[in-house]
């Protein structure tokens, strides 16, 4: 072997070496979409390159970067102000985001909480990391430390970062926010329900039916520990250190911890406008609470839900409005979205819009959500995106924008697309043209273009209410048969790519202590905490 | 009897009837609003008297009206470019209309075609008139002469009139546009249907199933005269003048016949742009045809629906360039609206999109429609309109527009309100909050401000889905009953007053033999139309 072929081969071997740590893992439908506008899509990484740069030049920082997500909510009710007519509620600001920036029509989340939140902090289906299911105290699980989450990512790529209000990602230590990333978080270990148990009026809307905090007939009940009398509803924590519980759950200290969380927002962005870092904030409002309990209904939808979503606009224009008096809106992103469908099952006046479907549901009605993006000076005005766009690329695209690719790792799937280009060029832009839609760990469908098939509830065997074509039907209503059976092979192939690539990089879940890493813990808490330990340690 | 006492009897007696001669009678439901804000719409109508003789003065005669209308549209597909990306096709012509003048977001009509059309000549329930249902050929019914149209109290106020396109409103001479009160017309006596039965193509989707226009095997076939060969598609006439069938019924004769349409439209505005009348143009445009016979799909809804309606935006874009074109859009008022929601029957492309229920239905899906109103100089850009308003309405406020109130009738029930409040100064000037929504001859629902009270298909004797709240539901999915227990009697109480004017004010309707008037009849036709009329002297 001479020494020049040598040389060449250790060469190959570096060059090999290198691209591959950098390569990130997509999942198998990209690489074929990757293979028809690989030069294409490099060319323009070029100019977005370019672009990114001049702003920071002009900046003196990258950009910040708001992520606002709020619950359960039907697409088309907020943010067009047709809609709003028909609802009976007013959202004038994130209608003004929309016409300020981007209106996306086809932005897909999970069906539910916990697994979008997981997927936007991990740019991964929620399935992969057991986040798949929503949860309620006690849970005895949470988004594993093995996960890298957006938080990691940009502080690593310098970004100063936050998270506030609701995580809903587990009440195992590993899991807190503050643990994944986040320099300083105020945070929500669960949904928004149990503070509502706590409070008799409940019974007015039906929320407390199955569960009384005290009775003064204490007939038949043994076990005194088996109600949650210790859950924890929120903590807050900082970066390499302990969690303490903030407000014991009553639903008056829910919306005292509502409103912290909103300060607490306007709070870091007025103390970080200004510093050298660029920022990170993930604020996640809980503001939804179902229960009148004395207050004015002001809207001609009188119900607490139509309530609730004009104060979450209010609350967003605060922050818009807050980094315009900071002089920042010129260099930050802020992406406002639902994070899946509305809460049909309850009795709170959340109801279907447009699509079918609600929360929980493959159906559009239960993963397609009302999203809007600004960012001025970069984002056009008046931009509406028909593109097909997930909540996992907003991972791979903040990342992107942060600087932090090279920070996402390469040994797992990631499901999220760099979308870059869709903030920066608008309509047309997208590199995705599918979502695999996980309900549980349930592959419930595919959707691929304006096609959408279903792979749970049909009738075995032969086509049925298995094949939409979204344009024509976006609601859903007739499942077609001769006119997809072209598309039934192509389908089944998507399915048994996607398999493979599981097979390859496995599902996994972590389940442990709740409560843990929390400094001051409630004698009930503790006891609460006991029986779940006694759980674990008998097995899963 | 003295002298004095007998004048002031004669006084009062005169003053009675000039009063009686001038008051329009409306559905008793309307009374209970005049009398809450008779005085304050009397004060208002002085405001509104004022700023459309300002009008006149500066323009040098009263407004053109243009009066719109197609079919068969789901409510938020046209005009909102968000949802023109959920449904894959474009309508930017009124998109723009929308941003450029009035979005009404609760514009109710009829359930159908004929009804709809009927309620906007005659600003009356079509129930009243017997034009309740949809015809097919042959029908031997149709608009009677004692109905009082827009087009015949404009004539009086001094307009120019034409009316084109799709009429649908019977094949009695009577019923024919410009025997009722158009001075110019070309119009269609039935839907658009019928041209896609001759059609062999029509078989691809589905239309043409149990018609063969003509077969070489006549096995069992014996009647020569039944079916409808003989079916007249399309007429044009003038005032005072019998009618001449324009083309005969094809496939292609009815694609011809929709272009002449609308350069009969555009002609119409061009001739009468300058002149000293004002003119009123009815154009409700046939566009639709579901069968693709080798023309191009451009949209990404890969349907002849989608087809058509970019065709018609480009038709209404043509319009309203043109009235710029001759200066006179701050001086035509333009509504341009469906007639009533999707056909989701017919297996081309027509689906519900928001509210539930299509065509013929009695839910919102059925009679809430897309709605735009543009006029430069008057409507102010961006107005949202959310108030009630029926196509009813725009019949008494045409009137007022156009100066012909004192041409309404008094001796019969109008139901529609004069609404020239809401076109001048937008959103919140409706003076109405009730609808009696009619399927056929059966009353079916009403609807008073956020609530629908549904009157058939409920459980007798109990509240089942008999009560919705549409701001909270709009989609009809939830029937209520504990919630509207306290407008049971409300709803109750608003029939029996309706029902009671009925009593007093009859239905009635006009039947006889089709094709009369028409001077260039085809001799099948004078077969069908003979076989007709032996049914009617047989009894009807």
């Amino acid at each position: 072997m001479n020494k020049n072929y040598l040389i060449t081969i250790i060469m190959i071997l570096g060059l090999s070496i290198t691209m591959n740590a950098q390569k990130i893992i997509h999942d198998a439908e990209q690489d074929i979409l990757q293979e028809q506008y690989g030069d294409q899509w490099a060319s323009q990484d070029k100019e977005i390159d370019k672009k990114l740069k001049e702003l920071e030049k002009k900046f003196g920082k990258k950009p910040n970067i708001i992520h606002i997500m709020w619950d359960d909510n039907s697409f088309g009710e907020v943010g067009i102000k047709a809609f709003n007519k028909i609802r009976g509620f007013d959202t004038p600001r994130l209608n003004k985001m929309g016409e300020d920036g981007i209106v996306f029509t086809r932005m897909y989340t999970e069906p539910s909480c916990t697994p979008t939140r997981a997927a936007a902090l991990t740019g991964r289906l929620a399935a992969r990391s057991g986040m798949h299911t929503v949860s309620f105290p006690p849970e005895g699980a949470g988004l594993p430390a093995e996960e890298v989450t957006i938080a990691e990512i940009l502080s690593e790529a310098g970004y100063s970062t936050a998270f506030f209000a609701k995580a809903h990602q587990g009440d195992i230590e590993e899991s807190y926010m503050h643990n994944q990333g986040f320099d300083e978080a105020q945070f929500s270990l669960y949904n928004q329900f149990p503070p509502m148990f706590w409070h008799a009026e409940g019974e007015a809307v039906g929320l407390t039916k199955g569960f009384i905090r005290e009775t003064t007939e204490k007939n038949y009940i043994v076990d005194q520990t088996w109600r949650p009398y210790g859950y924890i509803m929120d903590v807050e924590g900082k970066k390499g250190e302990k969690a303490r519980e903030t407000l014991p759950p009553t639903l008056e200290n829910y919306r005292e911890i509502s409103k912290q969380h909103q300060e607490k927002a306007l709070d870091f962005i007025k103390r970080k406008a200004n510093d050298d870092k660029p920022f990170y904030l993930a604020y996640w409002p809980n503001v939804y609470d179902l229960i009148p309990q004395g207050q004015e209904i002001t809207t001609s939808n009188s119900s607490m839900f139509a309530q609730n979503i004009e104060r979450l606009d209010m609350y967003i224009g605060q922050i818009l409005d807050e980094l315009k008096a900071q002089g920042i809106s010129e260099n930050t992103l802020v992406v406002a979205m639902a994070d899946n469908g509305p809460m049909v099952e309850v009795p709170a006046a959340m109801y279907q819009v447009v699509f079918n479907g609600g929360k929980g549901d493959y159906r559009e009605g239960g993963i397609r959500v009302a999203a809007f993006a600004q960012w001025d000076g970069v984002i056009d005005a008046g931009t509406y995106v028909g593109d097909m766009i997930t909540v996992h690329d907003l991972f791979t695209t903040f990342a992107k924008i942060g600087g932090g690719m090279k920070y996402i790792p390469t040994d797992r799937i990631i499901d999220g697309i760099d979308q870059t280009a869709v903030f920066l060029y608008g309509d047309g832009q997208s590199r995705r043209d599918y979502y695999h839609v996980y309900t549980g760990l349930s592959h419930a469908a595919t959707i691929k273009q304006q096609y959408k098939r279903v792979w749970v509830g049909g009738r075995p065997g032969l086509v049925k209410n298995d094949f939409f074509d979204l344009y024509q039907d976006p609601r859903e209503m007739r499942g077609m048969m001769a006119q997809f059976l072209w598309a039934w092979g192509p389908f089944d192939m998507m399915k048994k790519r996607h398999d493979a690539m599981n097979k390859k990089y496995p599902f996994y879940s972590r389940h442990g202590v709740p409560f843990e890493g929390i400094e001051n813990l409630r004698p009930e808490s503790k006891i609460y905490q006991e029986t779940v330990k006694r759980t674990m340690e008998t097995g899963q």
